[in-house]
């Protein structure tokens, strides 16, 4: 077994004082105190917050907001310390620094503003301070000979002062070492005279400590070791996804649906105030194996199959389905998709179906068995022949990776940057960490969002790999107790630091037991939780805003009649749609930053459980949220809320006021008790903007 | 910015791929998932636990106990996965592997217990298991093609498994070669049967599985960086300490006190069941600037100084104070002691009387004022012109390291192997770091103890850095809550793998407010709540059992005629010492392993908070403690007491039995709520031995 040395004392240092025993040391922020160093480093970093498991991973963040840190750091002694934060773009390799202000316990804290989405590093850079420590002593010295020594003392800081800054490159030294050792003149003067007050006067100036403080001593800094940051664009904290099978936009019965008739359909999309439309995969679809509607064996002829059963004759992932339209019907998608504020997120199914080209030119991708036929997926005794998994430890892996980077290069090409990733717990780890690394690298601003629905381990860890969102378990997630332990564990540390949860009450693939048969009551507050306790969530429409709550049989997860294996026709315009109050909640959401951030979601009580509420709140802006969502289709319920006024920064002993952005109704509220009742044939629930202050706020229209 | 690797794609892979762009993966346990891996590495280890910052500084534990570790370890898709821990004693460089057990969320855990003190490393080590994963499908299949298909690839595993045992040195490995292709042709024996359960049972074969267990690939494998463990002897753990001025021993009034008279006290302070004494400096003690009685600047003739202005005429740090007696003499104590049950444990004061021979044969230890003197210790405007601080950051800082280091292996070859250090927190940390380790590299079973009464991160950076067991708060915390938080953050992670509470009453330099003019009951029961609260305790005697309780003066923490400045001459055979109670407090500490660990302490609910209760258990053994002191020195309080029957592992249906160890009484409870009252003139305390089901138990004699 290797011997290393110690974080703390490499180089020169261990083997002048002998052979160093410590081993095992692994590298860590706090490591690298004095690494290099010929000489004792005194300051010490021991914590740099936040941090992904000591820096393996990224902390995620978004561009143009405060990235805030905080450092615990500390020196043996009672001498002063400095603490700098430090930051750079990792394209840009300029380092940044912004002071440290302690904030006790030794904790100290900083921000910067990340400008723009790319890879960032950060790191702390400690130092005892030797010209603040020595003025800390003098204001507290009362002897004339001690203040004389110790002004000798301070005039000898500053020349080694003058002398650092005569040696120091790249700034206007030259006059700053001059007026150092004026200041070091000055003070030897004060020493030898007889005034009190002027040795303090002197010692204490408070330009000589701004001028002393541009030119300390930085040689026995201790430096943690640099975390990285994922910083994205905006979209990636806020988003609200629409899903549609473009196949089943055509507004006529029966005719296959074009991406002409998505385009079509964007105003009906953006009036409900979504922001990505999200395409299930758009390419050929293979014919071997092909399944029949509601997941039958046997297509018969015409049956349109799976868009995740991908590759024909037509090609593979860089094609698209000739009945779907043409590259240049997407272009046109994807452009007037813009004009209405939409992004064209694309599913990313990395898999093929036996007849996608990959299957013949690239044989080396799929495992065999042993009679030479191509591996099928299976979960025996269950085979799924339409599928092909590619092989990502094959021997030909790296020619493999490079090709399916090629196919978010293609895509990105065509202008889309958002892609939906499916089942990635089912491939190689390591490739996502390298694709998104690499796809970033290139195009920052490129989002990635995780459809693994597994176990929360492999949930968090595709995210700490570099997913900016991930798929939940929030269609699981029915009863008061169950959603307030999810979203409380979503807000906790550190998944909060690299998980951004995009919550989602159904999905082609899963029509939740709870949506089963349910009335219209269940899906508006379904919609209503997803919207509010999470920044970002989506919907599988027009499914969802047209109620479809018919399972393939009961118990089953699956749609009767899913649009996964055949065409549907959806009457939008139906009057009973759910599109109102879509368009609704989005505009509450737009409009309130306390819902556009995964941060400050607390749970209030309630005394009946069918009744949840909770309070969204911005760090930033004076914007406070409260949300009551009856959870009980068919009843009226009632309940007293106890709120957590402190935490909502509501004084208790004046009233407040309360205004329903559903109802467009305002309550005055007195204390921390209040009644609630909530009809769900009516409204299943308020959604309040709570006013601290009436009557003080500069927001006119508290009701629109 | 250099550009770095990812931790989980080095070497050809990224080259092959293309440029790789992720920068600032740090390493951590983590990271090394596929280092110098040429081919994906499938598993994952995403956490391993216990860990103090990422494996920077070493967990501790203690020898010959089981030491548990758990993974969070998983693969990307379907398939087995196989986790191992692998462990290493530093000196023995030899890895033992321990295969670890799925817990459910793919957690795994395993045990190991270090045989003997020393530095030792444990990593996992997990792999995705090819035959594992095969026969776990192949327990699912039932169509006879599918079988026979999969019989043949399980027969081609079990050949590679074959080659890879003929290649495969220091073991017999032939045999299982042989073995493992009798076995591949067995599988394709039955491939070409009708038989379906003749399939079957070849493939499922009990043994078969067992063997390919032990020859699996695991060229793929997932190690984690190896994390540190620091493992000490019993003591660590589980101590008593007496401390005592040796100059105060002497039976004869007025007369200085020596090493004989110290060891004439053996047999009182081993009778009281302590197992170390802890003396201060026993050094030379300077005459330049000697503080007389009660800290006053000018010493009379005669005046003794304190032990802590270490350095005469007559030597340093590694001599005795001729008054004390001679080497020799010190060599007579410490077997003496060993042969009461007692380590003498010596006090590591790095600082200098003007006198220390140091000061003239290296000046350069020392830093200088501008006028050419040596600085003395200072807290402006407060001067301790007695005191010469060592400069740890001199130039001359490696010979300085050298020597102090010597002063340790000076006293080690004396036969001591306790140190508790003087104020650890205002020399360099790198210094503690570098010496602890160094010492007990050679030396497994020496023990220090840091005495640094500063800022919490301090404490624990120091106790990170290598101290055994470290000083508290306990001093100043008096109260139920103060009490109550206190140990409750002890008990907590990460603090608790690394820092080890001693916790003191009294030292020569903390009389708390608390035990100014306080009668028996609470020098009683302060002694009570140490030596329960905390696995490891000490009194500072014989001030302690003969409740010395007058301070300098009102507010002060000082003794009035501190023995700090002075001999003292202690009455230990006064009538009512609490000697006695010491002694039954220690008693109980030894025969009930709950009290000798800091694990497995919890505070239990009484509605008087005069009254503080406390469970503690041992992990490993049956023994449970129910402590329950009166906080109020004056008054009988009463309380109910709401037990945490479930914690305790109590049925509530059923009754049970706590004795009193220190009344000697025994009650009968039932169920969680039991009325207590405790008067403190009798006794301030219970300390209940909780029987669980009374009867069963083998311990005949419940009460002595």
């Amino acid at each position: 077994m290797a011997r290393i040395e110690r974080g703390t004392r490499r180089g020169k240092a261990g083997a002048a004082v002998g052979s160093v025993a410590a081993a095992g040391g692994t590298s860590d922020p706090a490591a690298a105190d004095s690494a290099g160093q010929s000489a004792p480093v005194r300051a010490m970093i021991d914590a740099v917050l936040p941090c992904v498991d000591g820096g393996r991973f990224a902390v995620k963040a978004i561009a143009g907001e405060a990235f805030e840190v905080h450092a615990h750091a500390f020196a043996d002694g009672h001498e002063q310390i400095r603490v700098v934060l430090r930051w750079c773009a990792e394209r840009e390799s300029v380092w940044h620094e912004v002071a440290m202000q302690a904030e006790g316990n030794d904790v100290w804290r900083a921000a910067f503003v990340p400008p723009v989405p790319g890879r960032y590093l950060y790191e702390v850079c400690a130092w005892v301070d030797a010209f603040r420590s020595w003025r800390d002593g003098f204001a507290r010295r009362i002897e004339p000979d001690d203040l004389r020594l110790a002004l000798r003392a301070g005039a000898m800081l500053l020349r080694a002062a003058a002398a650092r800054s005569a040696s120091a490159s790249g700034r206007d030294s030259g006059g700053d070492g001059r007026q150092l050792r004026h200041y070091a003149e000055a003070l030897e003067q004060a020493a030898v005279g007889e005034d009190l007050l002027a040795m303090q006067a002197a010692g204490l100036d408070q330009s000589l400590a701004e001028l002393a403080d541009a030119h300390p001593d930085r040689s026995h800094a201790a430096h943690s070791a640099p975390l990285p940051l994922t910083v994205d664009r905006v979209r990636a904290r806020f988003s609200t996804w629409y899903e549609m099978f473009p196949r089943s936009a055509s507004p006529v019965l029966g005719r296959h649906g074009t991406l002409r008739d998505v385009e079509a359909r964007l105003p009906y999309v953006a009036a409900m105030g979504f922001d990505v439309l999200y395409l299930p995969p758009i390419h050929p679809i293979g014919r071997t194996y092909r399944k029949g509607p509601n997941n039958t064996l046997q297509a018969a002829p015409g049956d349109v199959g799976s868009p995740w059963a991908i590759g024909a004759d037509e090609g593979g992932h860089k094609e698209i389905l000739p009945e779907l339209g043409t590259i240049e019907d997407f272009r046109r998608l994807v452009a007037q998709a813009r004009e209405h504020g939409l992004e064209i997120a694309l599913d990313m199914a990395f898999q093929c179906s036996p007849d996608h080209p990959y299957v013949t030119t690239r044989p080396q991708w799929f495992q065999r068995r042993p009679d030479g036929s191509v591996q099928y997926a299976e979960n025996p005794p269950k085979r799924y022949q339409d599928i092909y998994p590619l092989n990502f430890d094959s021997e030909d892996w790296q020619a493999l990776w490079a090709e399916l980077k090629s196919v978010f290069e293609h895509w990105i090409a065509e202008g889309v940057m958002i892609f939906r990733v499916d089942n990635p717990h089912t491939k190689a780890f390591a490739f996502w960490e390298w694709v998104i690394a690499e796809i970033k690298h290139q195009h920052p601003n490129v989002l990635f969002l995780s459809e693994a629905f597994t176990r929360p381990k492999l949930m968090y860890r595709l995210a700490k790999l570099g997913f900016s969102q991930s798929y939940t378990y929030f269609t699981w997630r029915n009863t008061r107790a169950e959603l307030t332990e999810y979203f409380t564990e979503l807000g906790a540390e550190p998944q909060r630091l690299f998980f951004r949860a995009n919550v989602w009450p159904n999905t082609p693939d899963i029509l939740n037991e709870h949506l089963h048969g349910a009335p219209r009551s269940v899906f508006a507050s379904r919609l209503i939780l997803a919207a509010t306790l999470s920044a970002s969530y989506g919907i599988y429409g027009p499914a969802y805003e047209l109620m479809e709550n018919a399972p393939l049989k009961p118990g089953s997860e699956e749609y009767l009649d899913s649009e996964k294996y055949q065409l549907r026709h959806w009457p939008i315009e139906q009057p009973d749609s759910l599109s109102g109050l879509v368009a609704m909640v989005n505009r509450i959401r737009r409009e309130n930053p306390a819902l556009q951030t995964q941060e400050g979601l607390r749970f209030m009580a309630t005394d009946n459980e069918q009744l949840i509420a909770y309070a969204k709140r911005h760090p930033g802006e004076d914007n406070l949220i409260l949300a009551v969502v009856n959870l009980d289709p068919h009843h009226r319920q009632s309940c007293w809320l106890e709120l957590d006024l402190a935490w909502m920064g509501i004084d208790a002993a004046r009233p407040f006021q309360v205004d329903d952005l559903l109802a467009q109704h305002s309550y005055e509220w007195h204390g921390a008790r209040n009644f609630i009742i909530l009809d769900p044939d009516v409204m299943p629930a308020h959604i309040f903007k709570v006013r601290r202050h009436p009557g003080t706020e500069t927001d006119p229209a508290a009701l629109r």
